[in-house]
């Protein structure tokens, strides 16, 4: 892969759904569907939306060992980052990624105590295409 | 909910996709996409094919702490199972889930060394649907 940056980040935009991977008290792994994640820096720095009352939350904090996968079904490739997230509960991150309509899901808005954000930060990537796997290097 | 193995059976069965957990060596949770079970009984043991040669079996040989995912994007309905992942070689295991036109993955068929069984085994389960998560119990 040449350019994992342009190859990637076009093929994670797409995507309407992320996967995040957490380990739990026992020390298994657990995977959970997200929304998309709102903000991205290249492919090292993801945010997400999340309730901070959700098992997910208590077990980063506990833990912050992570990954977060992207997966076209039907051309069956995927992209797997292997990092670490963290919680953020400022006002600050919780305000930049924002947006109208969540409310829905944190009725009350911005200060709601139960949103927070997740930051994952990757440390290396995976991408599998056409029957084969490759490392690649996050720039 | 009051059926699991009704309900969740008939949700898991709709999906052509699944999604694996397993652990890398540095202790960290991976992901992987899956074509979906090619059998299963009940909500308890689920059988994949895949390469004997991959990643995710080296680290279920090392540690067959695992996961199963099921979800529907569209609902945004998911359910996770939390388990023991083993990996079979033998003839009958094999046979027992070898489909026509699998020689596109393994050319040399059933007997091909590349091919081999993942059977994953529950030991409990978390749904999530209308924005909340509930445990059940394996039958």
């Amino acid at each position: 892969m040449k350019n994992p940056e342009q190859t990637l980040g076009k093929f994670i935009d797409r995507q309407s759904t992320a996967f995040i991977g957490s380990l739990d008290d026992d020390g298994f792994p657990n995977i959970k569907a997200m929304l998309a994640p709102r903000q991205r820096e290249g492919l090292r720095v993801f945010y997400f939306t999340t309730n901070a009352s959700s098992l997910r939350v208590r077990q980063y904090r506990h833990n912050p060992q992570a990954c977060v996968y992207f997966c076209d079904r039907r051309f069956f490739r995927g992209v797997m980052f292997r990092g670490r997230m963290g919680v953020l509960e400022d006002l600050e991150s919780k305000s930049a990624i924002w947006r109208e309509g969540d409310t829905l899901y944190y009725p009350l808005g911005l200060l709601d105590p139960d949103y927070c954000v997740l930051r994952f930060t990757a440390e290396s990537g995976r991408f599998y295409s056409k029957f084969r796997s490759e490392d690649f290097a996050l720039a």
